[in-house]
């Protein structure tokens, strides 16, 4: 078989050894499936600051573009939280998600059955919750220019970011809404503020135009994000595919994280387009932050980092058995009790990041 | 005693019949205290569309600048969504909002103690919960310039909003959320996207500078507005005060609101700066939307409407206790077990927007 090109930056705080996690599911896909991996690991965030002075490399970027898959752990750092605007940590995942045009983030928000209870939210609420938020992620205010801090003639300051959004930027996430909808539950809705800004205007227009061209058979619907945020606490279960920019994208996925109770469960696929070799530029990280409080320390939840990786399989290698192999495995984990602290709950028996990493593979 | 003028703004859907449960209110106060207001009604939203072709007329602007305070119900009206950008029915809130310089919308979001179950999250974690949001509102995104949309030479749009916050819009909003902290539990949260915009950033520095120089005494805490989302849903009772821009005040102030369960019960206020006369404009109006859906059926729940009335003669005429009379008779009217359709649960006696408003008023 063809070799499989795989990137791997853990970054900063629990990333690393979570990341180590994956390395075993990987010996053992190895051993018992005989499929290996070209594997490169790099630094970036906090870690690429502290050896090169800079948040992420341009080596780091061309051995991005040259792998099949990017599996990316975490970045930020308190350390660097002074470092200024133009060498925060975060500036890694900003540059990877543009110069590989990254532009469609993945970001499922499933309760488990073992875990309902977990949730701040009523069971009876959020038991068999299974959204995608589809998030816009090179576009928006992220990216717009003009951008930056000016000073006035009377000394004041004025802070200026640009959101923009263009018609074939709106279609491309669109399609990728749509076609993921066609596999779910066959809805999507297309999330914005065109009561009161002209880019939400034009969102919603094009997805509608696209949606009547290419998509009738998909239910559409389209929401206010003010209203999306309200909806996704009263009935989050109301919603199938969520489409939307990078800003409402940023606080609406977390928000639907949030519902499941079990941020450390949860991984992302950022997807680009596909180039003329066929190839599909792909990373996959989990959604939770890099935890700098408990790094290092043994305690941190690795199923998000290795559900993250399942998910790579699924999306750059269409290898959908050993995916749903990890995944399976991962939900019977979690079934027979064990629980890393912070997804432990009475009665449970509470492990660490190495304990329930073999776990997996004994399961496996 | 002086006048107190009022403009009194109904607007469209449940506005008008949930407004008329507050003109019972005032009618008590003549009676029973011997307060009058001199009040001039209005058209704005859908309800001015249809008459006179605007959502709001400037001779209604001009009525309201004339005015001490503004109350106001709801604007929005279906009949009105494909009349186009210009004529939203939401520009008459906009409109005033601006013209007026109402820059701090306070969002109280409290849960009433005979309410704590309404919510969908547990009880245990939204027992209590009393944050106020200030909300800056007439800057940021929402009015910033460039905006549009545009055609390309290739025939693609591009939609255009900009960003804009300058040091004296983010510190008289600040100061707004600072003194109200000081009468509360004396912390603040400052929420913006630092470690993305510009705008953020500045917003976070000068928040930062004007704590030092005038507020040292009150806590003064950050936090990304996606990490914000989070946290309302994690541990909402962790905030006293939240201090942030228009876009993210939409946001969030919504989901703070849903915490609560009741929607049907929470009011605001929008204040403005004091001018040399020693006026402050102010406009006053329930969260909840104008619900077409129940509009004229004598369903609506009116005591986020009659609560923004308590609010105005707080905040616009220092009638303190005549606002908290109001309040503990609101209290005491959902102690009773009445309770509007929006916030039914067993065992209580469902009843309309008039008997509601009619208990309200026996409670005084
Ligand atoms: C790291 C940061 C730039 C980022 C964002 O705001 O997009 C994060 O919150 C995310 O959602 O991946
Ligand atoms: C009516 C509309 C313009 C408005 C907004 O987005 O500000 C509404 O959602 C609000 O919060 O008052």
């Amino acid at each position: 078989s063809e070799t499989k090109k795989l990137l791997i930056l853990p970054g900063d705080g629990i990333g690393p050894e979570i990341m180590r996690e994956v390395a075993r599911i990987m010996a053992w896909m190895s051993r018992a499936r005989g499929i290996n991996f070209d594997i490169t690991e790099d630094l970036v965030g906090g870690a690429s600051l502290a050896v090169h002075g800079v948040p992420i490399r341009q080596e780091v970027i061309d051995e991005a573009r040259a792998a099949d898959a990017v599996l990316f752990g975490s970045v930020g750092d308190p350390k660097w939280a002074s470092a200024g605007f133009d060498r925060r940590p975060e500036i890694a995942i900003l540059k990877l998600r543009q110069e590989l045009g990254l532009f469609a983030n993945l970001r499922p928000a499933k309760v488990f059955d073992a875990l309902a209870d977990a949730s701040t939210l009523k069971p009876e609420v959020v038991r068999g919750l299974d959204i995608m938020i589809v998030r816009e992620t090179v576009g928006g205010i992220y990216f717009g220019n003009p951008r930056g801090i000016e000073t006035l003639p009377d000394g004041s300051r004025r802070g200026i970011n640009t959101e923009v959004y263009t018609t074939p930027e709106i279609e491309r996430v669109a399609r990728v809404a749509f076609d993921l909808a066609r596999k779910r539950d066959n809805r999507v809705c297309s999330v914005e503020k065109c009561n009161v800004m002209e880019s939400g205007l034009l969102w919603k227009e094009v997805v509608t135009d696209l949606h009547a061209r290419e998509y009738a058979d998909v239910e559409l619907t389209h929401m206010l994000a003010d209203n999306c945020a309200m909806q996704l606490v009263r009935n989050p279960r109301q919603f199938d595919v969520i489409v939307t920019g990078n800003l409402f994208g940023d606080l609406l996925s977390d928000l639907a994280s949030m519902l499941t109770g079990s941020l450390g469960m949860l991984p992302s696929a950022t997807l680009g387009a596909v180039d003329a070799n066929g190839k599909r530029p792909a990373l996959y990280e989990p959604i939770h932050g890099s935890a700098p409080d408990i790094a290092g320390k043994g305690q941190a939840n690795p199923l998000a980092q290795i559900l993250s990786f399942a998910m790579l399989l699924r999306y750059s290698f269409n290898m959908l058995e050993d995916a749903a192999m990890i995944e399976t495995a991962v939900a019977n984990v979690l079934a027979s009790g064990l629980r890393t602290p912070d997804i432990m709950s009475p009665g449970m028996a509470v492990v660490g990041t190495e304990v329930m990493g073999e776990a997996v593979v004994r399961e496996l």
